[in-house]
């Protein structure tokens, strides 16, 4: 062992720590939102002290923008980059929605898709969280509109669908069956939002 | 003046303030949700004394559930009943989705659609609040499948559309708009669900 080894290792068990702080906030920001997270019952939750808690994070709203990024990472690894690998662009955009749909069946956070959840709850709360959840939701739209016109550009998709209207009745379908899977707790509804899904594209396609 | 003048007078003076904070609670929890609504924020807001409050509500859930009826009270009166007048039943479904994207643009409620607010906050928290808020979905979904198969029953749309899955289309729709609306306080939102719900009622139209 050499002298550098006790700080390395604090450090990267600080860095554990921190995922596994963000990780619980994540999961408890779906069924009890963000403003639910105080560090107080953070800290009753994974058994940390809230003087160690408040070591990592300065504030409530510092927390709950770290939660964000830490939902929007397991997003990306979970559905994003398993259908960016898909080469076909219209293929690509089939296997962004079932990777999402699938996301939410697993559930990967308990009260489903993360971003609806907290997008419900900060849409009336002005401040910086609401403007990074408001920011990731226009990425992802952004996202599938790019899938689109690539779609488009390769004669797979009908060139006459706006592509801001298609991803519109795309998304609906997804946030419909997330909000009644949840409600409901009936998977079934993630079913009716991949038939309209598969229906959707079907009539996007040239003729 | 009689007897029972009095006694009148107070009773329908208990009914107006129990009305007022009843209003007043289901403006409330589409800003800060149910959980939001504390007896005391409430006695705040409307300048009413604690005890006031509680001489009308005897639990934090009593309160809940009174402030669920109420904004489905608001709700029938704004959306459902203008347009039930309406005789033909296609014509009554296109009302019906008129009538609900105006009641949002208006901001009958401050922040979008009551329901869906409450669902996205009660839908991880099982017991009467949420039984009674799903409850309510189920009945406006029945509701419009209904019109749908009236609609099917005189011809206005085709008998192989499924008035499950139509329904949930343009359920996802209103949904979207209202979510994107408040998200990013943009009307053009609640535009491209309208612009969804006809496309979609087109293509339900036999050929």
């Amino acid at each position: 062992m050499t002298d550098t080894t006790a700080p390395r290792r604090t450090r990267s068990d600080g860095e554990r720590s921190r995922r596994t702080i963000l990780r619980a906030a994540a999961n408890l920001a779906t069924i009890d939102g963000l403003e639910g997270i105080s560090i107080g019952n953070l800290a009753a939750r994974i058994g940390m002290s809230k003087s160690g808690l408040y070591a990592h994070f300065g504030s409530k709203e510092e927390l709950q923008l770290a939660t964000v990024e830490t939902a929007l990472e397991i997003f990306e690894a979970d559905v994003v980059q398993p259908s960016d690998a898909v080469a076909d662009p219209l293929e690509r955009i089939r296997a962004y929605y079932a990777a999402f749909l699938s996301h939410l069946e697993r559930r990967v956070f308990p009260g489903g898709c993360f971003f609806a959840s907290v997008a419900a709850e900060f849409d009336t709360h002005p401040g910086a969280v609401k403007d990074r959840i408001a920011e990731i939701h226009e990425g992802a739209s952004e996202h599938v509109r790019r899938l689109i016109a690539e779609a488009q550009a390769a004669g797979s998709l009908r060139q006459d669908e706006d592509a801001r209207q298609l991803e519109f009745e795309l998304h609906a379908y997804l946030l419909m069956g997330n909000t009644a899977f949840v409600l409901n707790d009936d998977p079934s509804c993630l079913h009716q939002a991949a038939a309209a899904i598969e229906r959707r594209l079907t009539q996007a396609q040239p003729a």
